[in-house]
């Protein structure tokens, strides 16, 4: 089950103005069994800095138009950008904080599709619109399943930044109340 | 042009006694050109610490597995394991440090098939092998390029830790030449 709006919300752009939407089962008690083919969830915001932007990529993505405004002023882009690795782990941390369950995340064995659309500059904020995909139990262990989830990371205008669908894998209600 | 041994060098397992593979053009002087499918390269490498895990997991991934060694060691990874963006963003530093030109990048669209096959653990070293898979000139800017390069990441004991395919758009000799 999930809550109509959130069902019926479908596609659109994101609205800057509307607040969470709710999942019906609390991050704390969020099973397998809880992520339902087609609801729609959204989160944020989180604000990106020029001391963040730098920071990360001094140590992860050194290149001109992310380490050093004035090089990146005279870059393609006009200015300081964001390495869209560093979007990415802003998009992970909203996935982290209200989505993904807090008891029943094994992991995930990976990502597909990440497509950055437009740089992140300076100042930007960050929601993301997560759409449940898929939820398949596994036929090895039934105790879990893999879902399957279309996030998409939009800027304080509506602009979409970036999207990917990511997997993970999450224990059933089951396994996890005998499990402890 | 790439070197004979990298090209012959296939997708033979990466290991820990070798050095840095040689690309036949510095990297303050590669263009899209330079970029020859088949050609393989390895770099690396760097050794992530359990403080690096905790400060990544902490502001973008706070997974108990990731942010607290004493839960991490009841979870079923049996101890603490970084973030699978972490993984990533390591990737990328030795992909910027090594393979990416200096010069002629102008970012990327996208990653493919990203794939976490191993956690990664404090004091984990890891390497890269890249393969350039394709490189495709645009037709409607014929002064630079897509650039596809499946990137393999293993540990110090040679074990595949996450893999995925990388897109980048590369200006082209000529254009860089006369950009400046």
């Amino acid at each position: 089950m999930c809550s109509t709006r959130a069902c019926t919300e479908g596609r659109k752009p994101i609205s800057t103005s509307i607040g969470e939407s709710d999942f019906p089962v609390p991050i704390e008690d969020r099973y397998f069994e809880d992520y339902v083919p087609n609801c729609v969830y959204e989160y944020g915001s989180i604000t990106i800095s020029e001391q963040e932007i730098l920071e990360f990529a001094k140590k992860f993505d050194p290149q001109p138009f992310h380490t050093d405004p004035e090089a990146a002023s005279h870059s393609p882009f006009g200015g300081l950008i964001a390495s869209g690795w560093h979007t990415a782990s802003v998009m992970m941390r909203l996935f982290a904080d209200h989505y993904l369950s807090r008891v029943a995340s094994l992991g995930g064995p990976g990502v597909d599709e990440l497509r950055w659309h437009k740089p992140v500059r300076p100042g930007d904020s960050l929601r993301i619109r997560v759409t449940v995909l898929e939820a398949e139990r596994s036929g090895s262990k039934p105790d879990q399943g893999l879902v399957r989830s279309f996030v998409e990371v939009f800027d304080q205008e509506g602009n979409p930044v970036m999207e990917l669908t990511v997997m993970n894998i999450l224990l059933g209600r089951e396994a996890g109340s005998t499990a402890i």
